[in-house]
């Protein structure tokens, strides 16, 4: 399970719940205008917290409503979340998920079902351990712990960090002062920032196949 | 400054409290053998929780009593905390020292004092992130905070920890079944544990230099 709570996983949580026919992460920007242009899709990235140049749109969940994403593919690229990805292609995952408080339920529920091993992948900040995916995995693993084994000392700090938090998810990132919170908030983002501490606001299950995110239904078909 | 909890720096500190002249950290068992002889020093080391073939000690803080270390130089083999010293040493540390809770207020103030920056460098397990050296990690932010400015999430995560379980460590640690508590248990140095969780019991500053590991008052002879 691929994470990047600030923003990627949670905006593609959003956008395939509010319809988005499909969403294809590319790492580089010149990716996303290429195949932006091929696909007739909407393109989208940050870097530097601004819109990079030649995309359309912005990394915020709020940019895509259902009257806008519904039926479109989204190509959007996330430098960190793109690597993971890679990663998780390289040691032939089973299956590549992602995701976000947004869509805590749907991604517990499904790993529960699949009865399978599970590596939560935090994206974190330039190859440093953030507060906001560390306290997504403690999620996770709180919610999953009586259905799997656990051995690894990296998920109890992160339940243990987790149910210090849980009250108030958002006051606990502002307390601390985490780095992720002060970047967005200097951007004018708190919006965004309670948004992807919602839990379940867009409750839907992004699978990854040949080489895009949909959601759970039309994967299957 | 370098934190292998359980139990490298916990026995650093104990045989340097206790008199030893100095420790030589070498990354090899036969390199450990080679200087032992050389120098007619102690050998130590453990490879999978047995002394390790050709070497006379073991890691435990318990087997360097005063009436047996004083004086006396003390070769120890371990890998991951070597591993941390050559990595400190390509990035040109001004200065590096080993911390453990035996010796947590002799650290703090030492790096308090000094006013420069500080990497926390847990040797961790095999490449994975540990409890044991995150609590001491947290530990240490917890203690020298207003005297520094902190910027990582890391730093907060581990602090967030150690304040959640400062009231009982030992307890904390079995609670959670950390991977290296288990470990150690099963080989039945509960003991051990307890004494590596006891702050300041062996107060004395480590400091690397030329090669070898000095309690700061022979480092200024």
């Amino acid at each position: 399970m691929i994470i990047d709570v600030l923003r990627a996983t949670s905006t593609i949580a959003a956008a395939l719940h509010n319809g988005a026919k499909s969403i294809i992460p590319v790492d580089s920007v010149a990716e996303c205008i290429k195949l932006g242009k091929q696909m007739e899709a909407v393109t989208a990235g940050e870097r530097d917290g601004q819109i990079a140049e030649g995309l359309e749109y912005g990394n915020s969940p709020f940019t895509y409503p259902a009257e806008f994403i519904k039926g479109k593919t989204l190509v959007l690229t996330t430098t960190n979340g793109t690597k993971l990805l890679h990663m998780a292609l390289s040691e032939n995952a089973k299956g590549i998920i992602t995701g976000s408080f947004s869509n805590l339920s749907a991604v517990c529920n499904y790993i529960t079902e699949q009865k399978q091993n599970v590596i939560l992948a935090c994206a974190a900040w330039k190859d440093r351990v953030n507060l906001e995916d560390t306290l997504f995995a403690g999620a996770v693993v709180n919610r999953i712990k009586e259905s799997f084994s656990i051995n690894c000392d990296a998920s109890k700090i992160a339940e243990t960090l987790y149910v210090e938090a849980e009250d108030d998810l958002y006051e606990f990132m502002k307390k601390k002062n985490a780095s992720h919170y002060h970047r967005l908030m200097n951007f004018g983002l708190e919006k965004d920032i309670r948004y992807c501490f919602t839990i379940d606001n867009h409750n839907v299950l992004p699978l990854y196949k040949d080489g895009r995110l949909v959601a759970k239904q039309d994967a299957m078909n």
